[in-house]
């Protein structure tokens, strides 16, 4: 089962062998701080769907639990300040749960990133790569990345910040409070704050986006104002990969991975965002890497995929108890 | 037996197992391109090291023989294309010396900076740490990069190019052809380059440094200029420690590490470096990162270091073959 919490909203889906998921539900993820009350309401939810598929057939077995979740550490099994959830200080949500289902095989949490590489790895276009990188692309940027097969956790369990790296010496603020990093520019809201620029920095009153405000205004606008041949529009898709491009870069220069995928809603724009990361992104490269590193869509697919990523987790949990 | 091939000269010498080393030689890096010849010159270096060992204790045994060199490729033990070594193309350095020396147990080689990170944590500062980083500061910047205990190599074994890592977009030409890299700005050239750059701008005729020449100039006198309140020298190491800060930064969000060990030449500057490196560094990081990473000088001896890791190779090389 893949369990996705979410800052609104908190998914549950048992996903089978191949990635399908089987059946799945929705609870509010709460606002009061309540973890007991949390766990209970998750617990019910797990148990219902465990009793809807073993009336369609009553062999089913449920393996474990996955879950992503902001701040998660997978060394201690707990979610630890994240600023997006109501739960204050350090969760420890793995142990909570394994006193409600003692029955498991393995229980198991990490951030949302890190389930959608081991998603792409276990479901998707990562099948026997051994080291590759996904990039997440939304609210922010994430990124989980794997060395010889096992993701990189780091010294604390919270390797994988990508989207942290400083892209511009002294840039945007980001959301973290530190200025210049990559989730200023490459993520949705990043994408917004280019279209304002440039909007500015052109008195661009004829463009589509002219008329949106800073709040109403979305990435799949952007994209579809592109489409229409706004030239601010697709001036964003060109900035944007050109701060991508440089991102892939560096984490090429640091890992050598087989291939970098790329998830998440601005990445529906296709080549208006692939064409500039990629082209800027050799740029940067050294010789022995150009025209080498696949730069490649995740083959997860977008709606399920934050279900399907983290009950992989679970598939990765029980290969390591076998070696 | 650890043995460091340079662009001017190949130094060889025989490493116990604390680090030291008990006797070593020096012959010329080839400049004609001939590997058959530099394969011999090697070889009879090595085996008159042995001998003149056995000399004094006829037990002694050579376990193998590890080697860095530029451009080095681990996982095919190959010399491939490097720019400042005279032979051309892909060059089996381990396989010809398989040929010449069956008795060894291990032969391996690998890139300088990871023999130096390999050297850090066999018998250096990183003695027990399983994820760790050494950057190494000199003609170039170079890095190597130990997750889970081992070092990372990547898809195609040329993993850890954290020196052209991109941090001032269209920033000054590296010496690999592209543009902004840390290379260009942290290495000893890039430093003398920022010195130019700062008597440039202030028209600064009464700095310590005014009277050198770019050629003439080394980091080294940037050190000892700093030390005697050189405004210009001082600010190079401000500038070089914010870029160098930058740096870091972009690799703590990739990888969490324990520790990044600095190496090399400019290193020795000690706090003119280390402050202004570490400040900016923890102005760039997520709040889970800071005030936690160890940024640290290499424990390896200078003078021996590039000798002493790349034989800490042959160890790790034994070490896999008992798991």
């Amino acid at each position: 089962m893949g369990i996705d919490i979410g800052g609104t909203n908190t998914a549950l889906g048992v996903v089978d062998r191949n990635g399908n998921v089987l059946v799945k539900d929705s609870i509010p993820t709460p606002t009061h701080g309540n973890i007991s009350q949390f766990i209970d309401d998750m617990s019910v939810s797990i148990r219902e769907l465990t009793n809807s598929l073993r009336l369609l057939n009553p062999e089913i077995e449920i393996l474990g639990l996955g879950i992503g979740a902001p701040n998660a550490n997978y060394y201690t099994g707990t979610i630890e300040h994240a600023p997006n959830l109501s739960f204050k200080g350090v969760i420890p949500l793995v142990k909570l749960l394994e006193t409600n289902f003692p029955e498991l095989k393995a229980i198991a949490i990490t951030n949302d990133a890190n389930a959608a590489a081991i998603g792409e790895m276990i479901y998707g276009g990562a099948k026997g790569m051994k080291n590759f990188v996904v990039y997440t692309l939304g609210t922010g940027v994430g990124s989980g990345i794997v060395v010889n097969g096992d993701l990189v956790y780091g010294h604390d369990g919270f390797a994988g910040e990508c989207g942290h790296m400083t892209i511009v010496a002294d840039g945007r603020l980001c959301g973290c409070g530190a200025k210049g990093h990559l989730e200023a520019y490459c993520s949705a809201p990043g994408m917004k704050r280019t279209a304002l620029e440039l909007i500015a920095k052109y008195n661009a009153s004829t463009s589509l986006l002219a008329g949106k405000s800073f709040n109403d205004l979305d990435s799949k606008m952007i994209f579809e104002a592109a489409e229409k041949g706004d030239k601010v529009a697709i001036e964003v898709f060109e900035l944007t990969g050109k701060w991508l491009g440089m991102g892939l870069a560096n984490t090429i220069h640091h890992l050598s991975p087989e291939a970098i995928f790329l998830f998440g809603g601005p990445t529906a724009a296709g080549n208006y965002i692939f064409r500039p990361t990629i082209e800027n992104m050799e740029t940067h490269l050294l010789p022995i890497f150009k025209n080498k590193v696949k730069i490649l869509p995740s083959q997860l697919k977008q709606g399920d995929a934050a279900i399907v990523g983290a009950s992989a987790l679970v598939h990765k949990e029980l290969e390591k108890h076998l070696n």
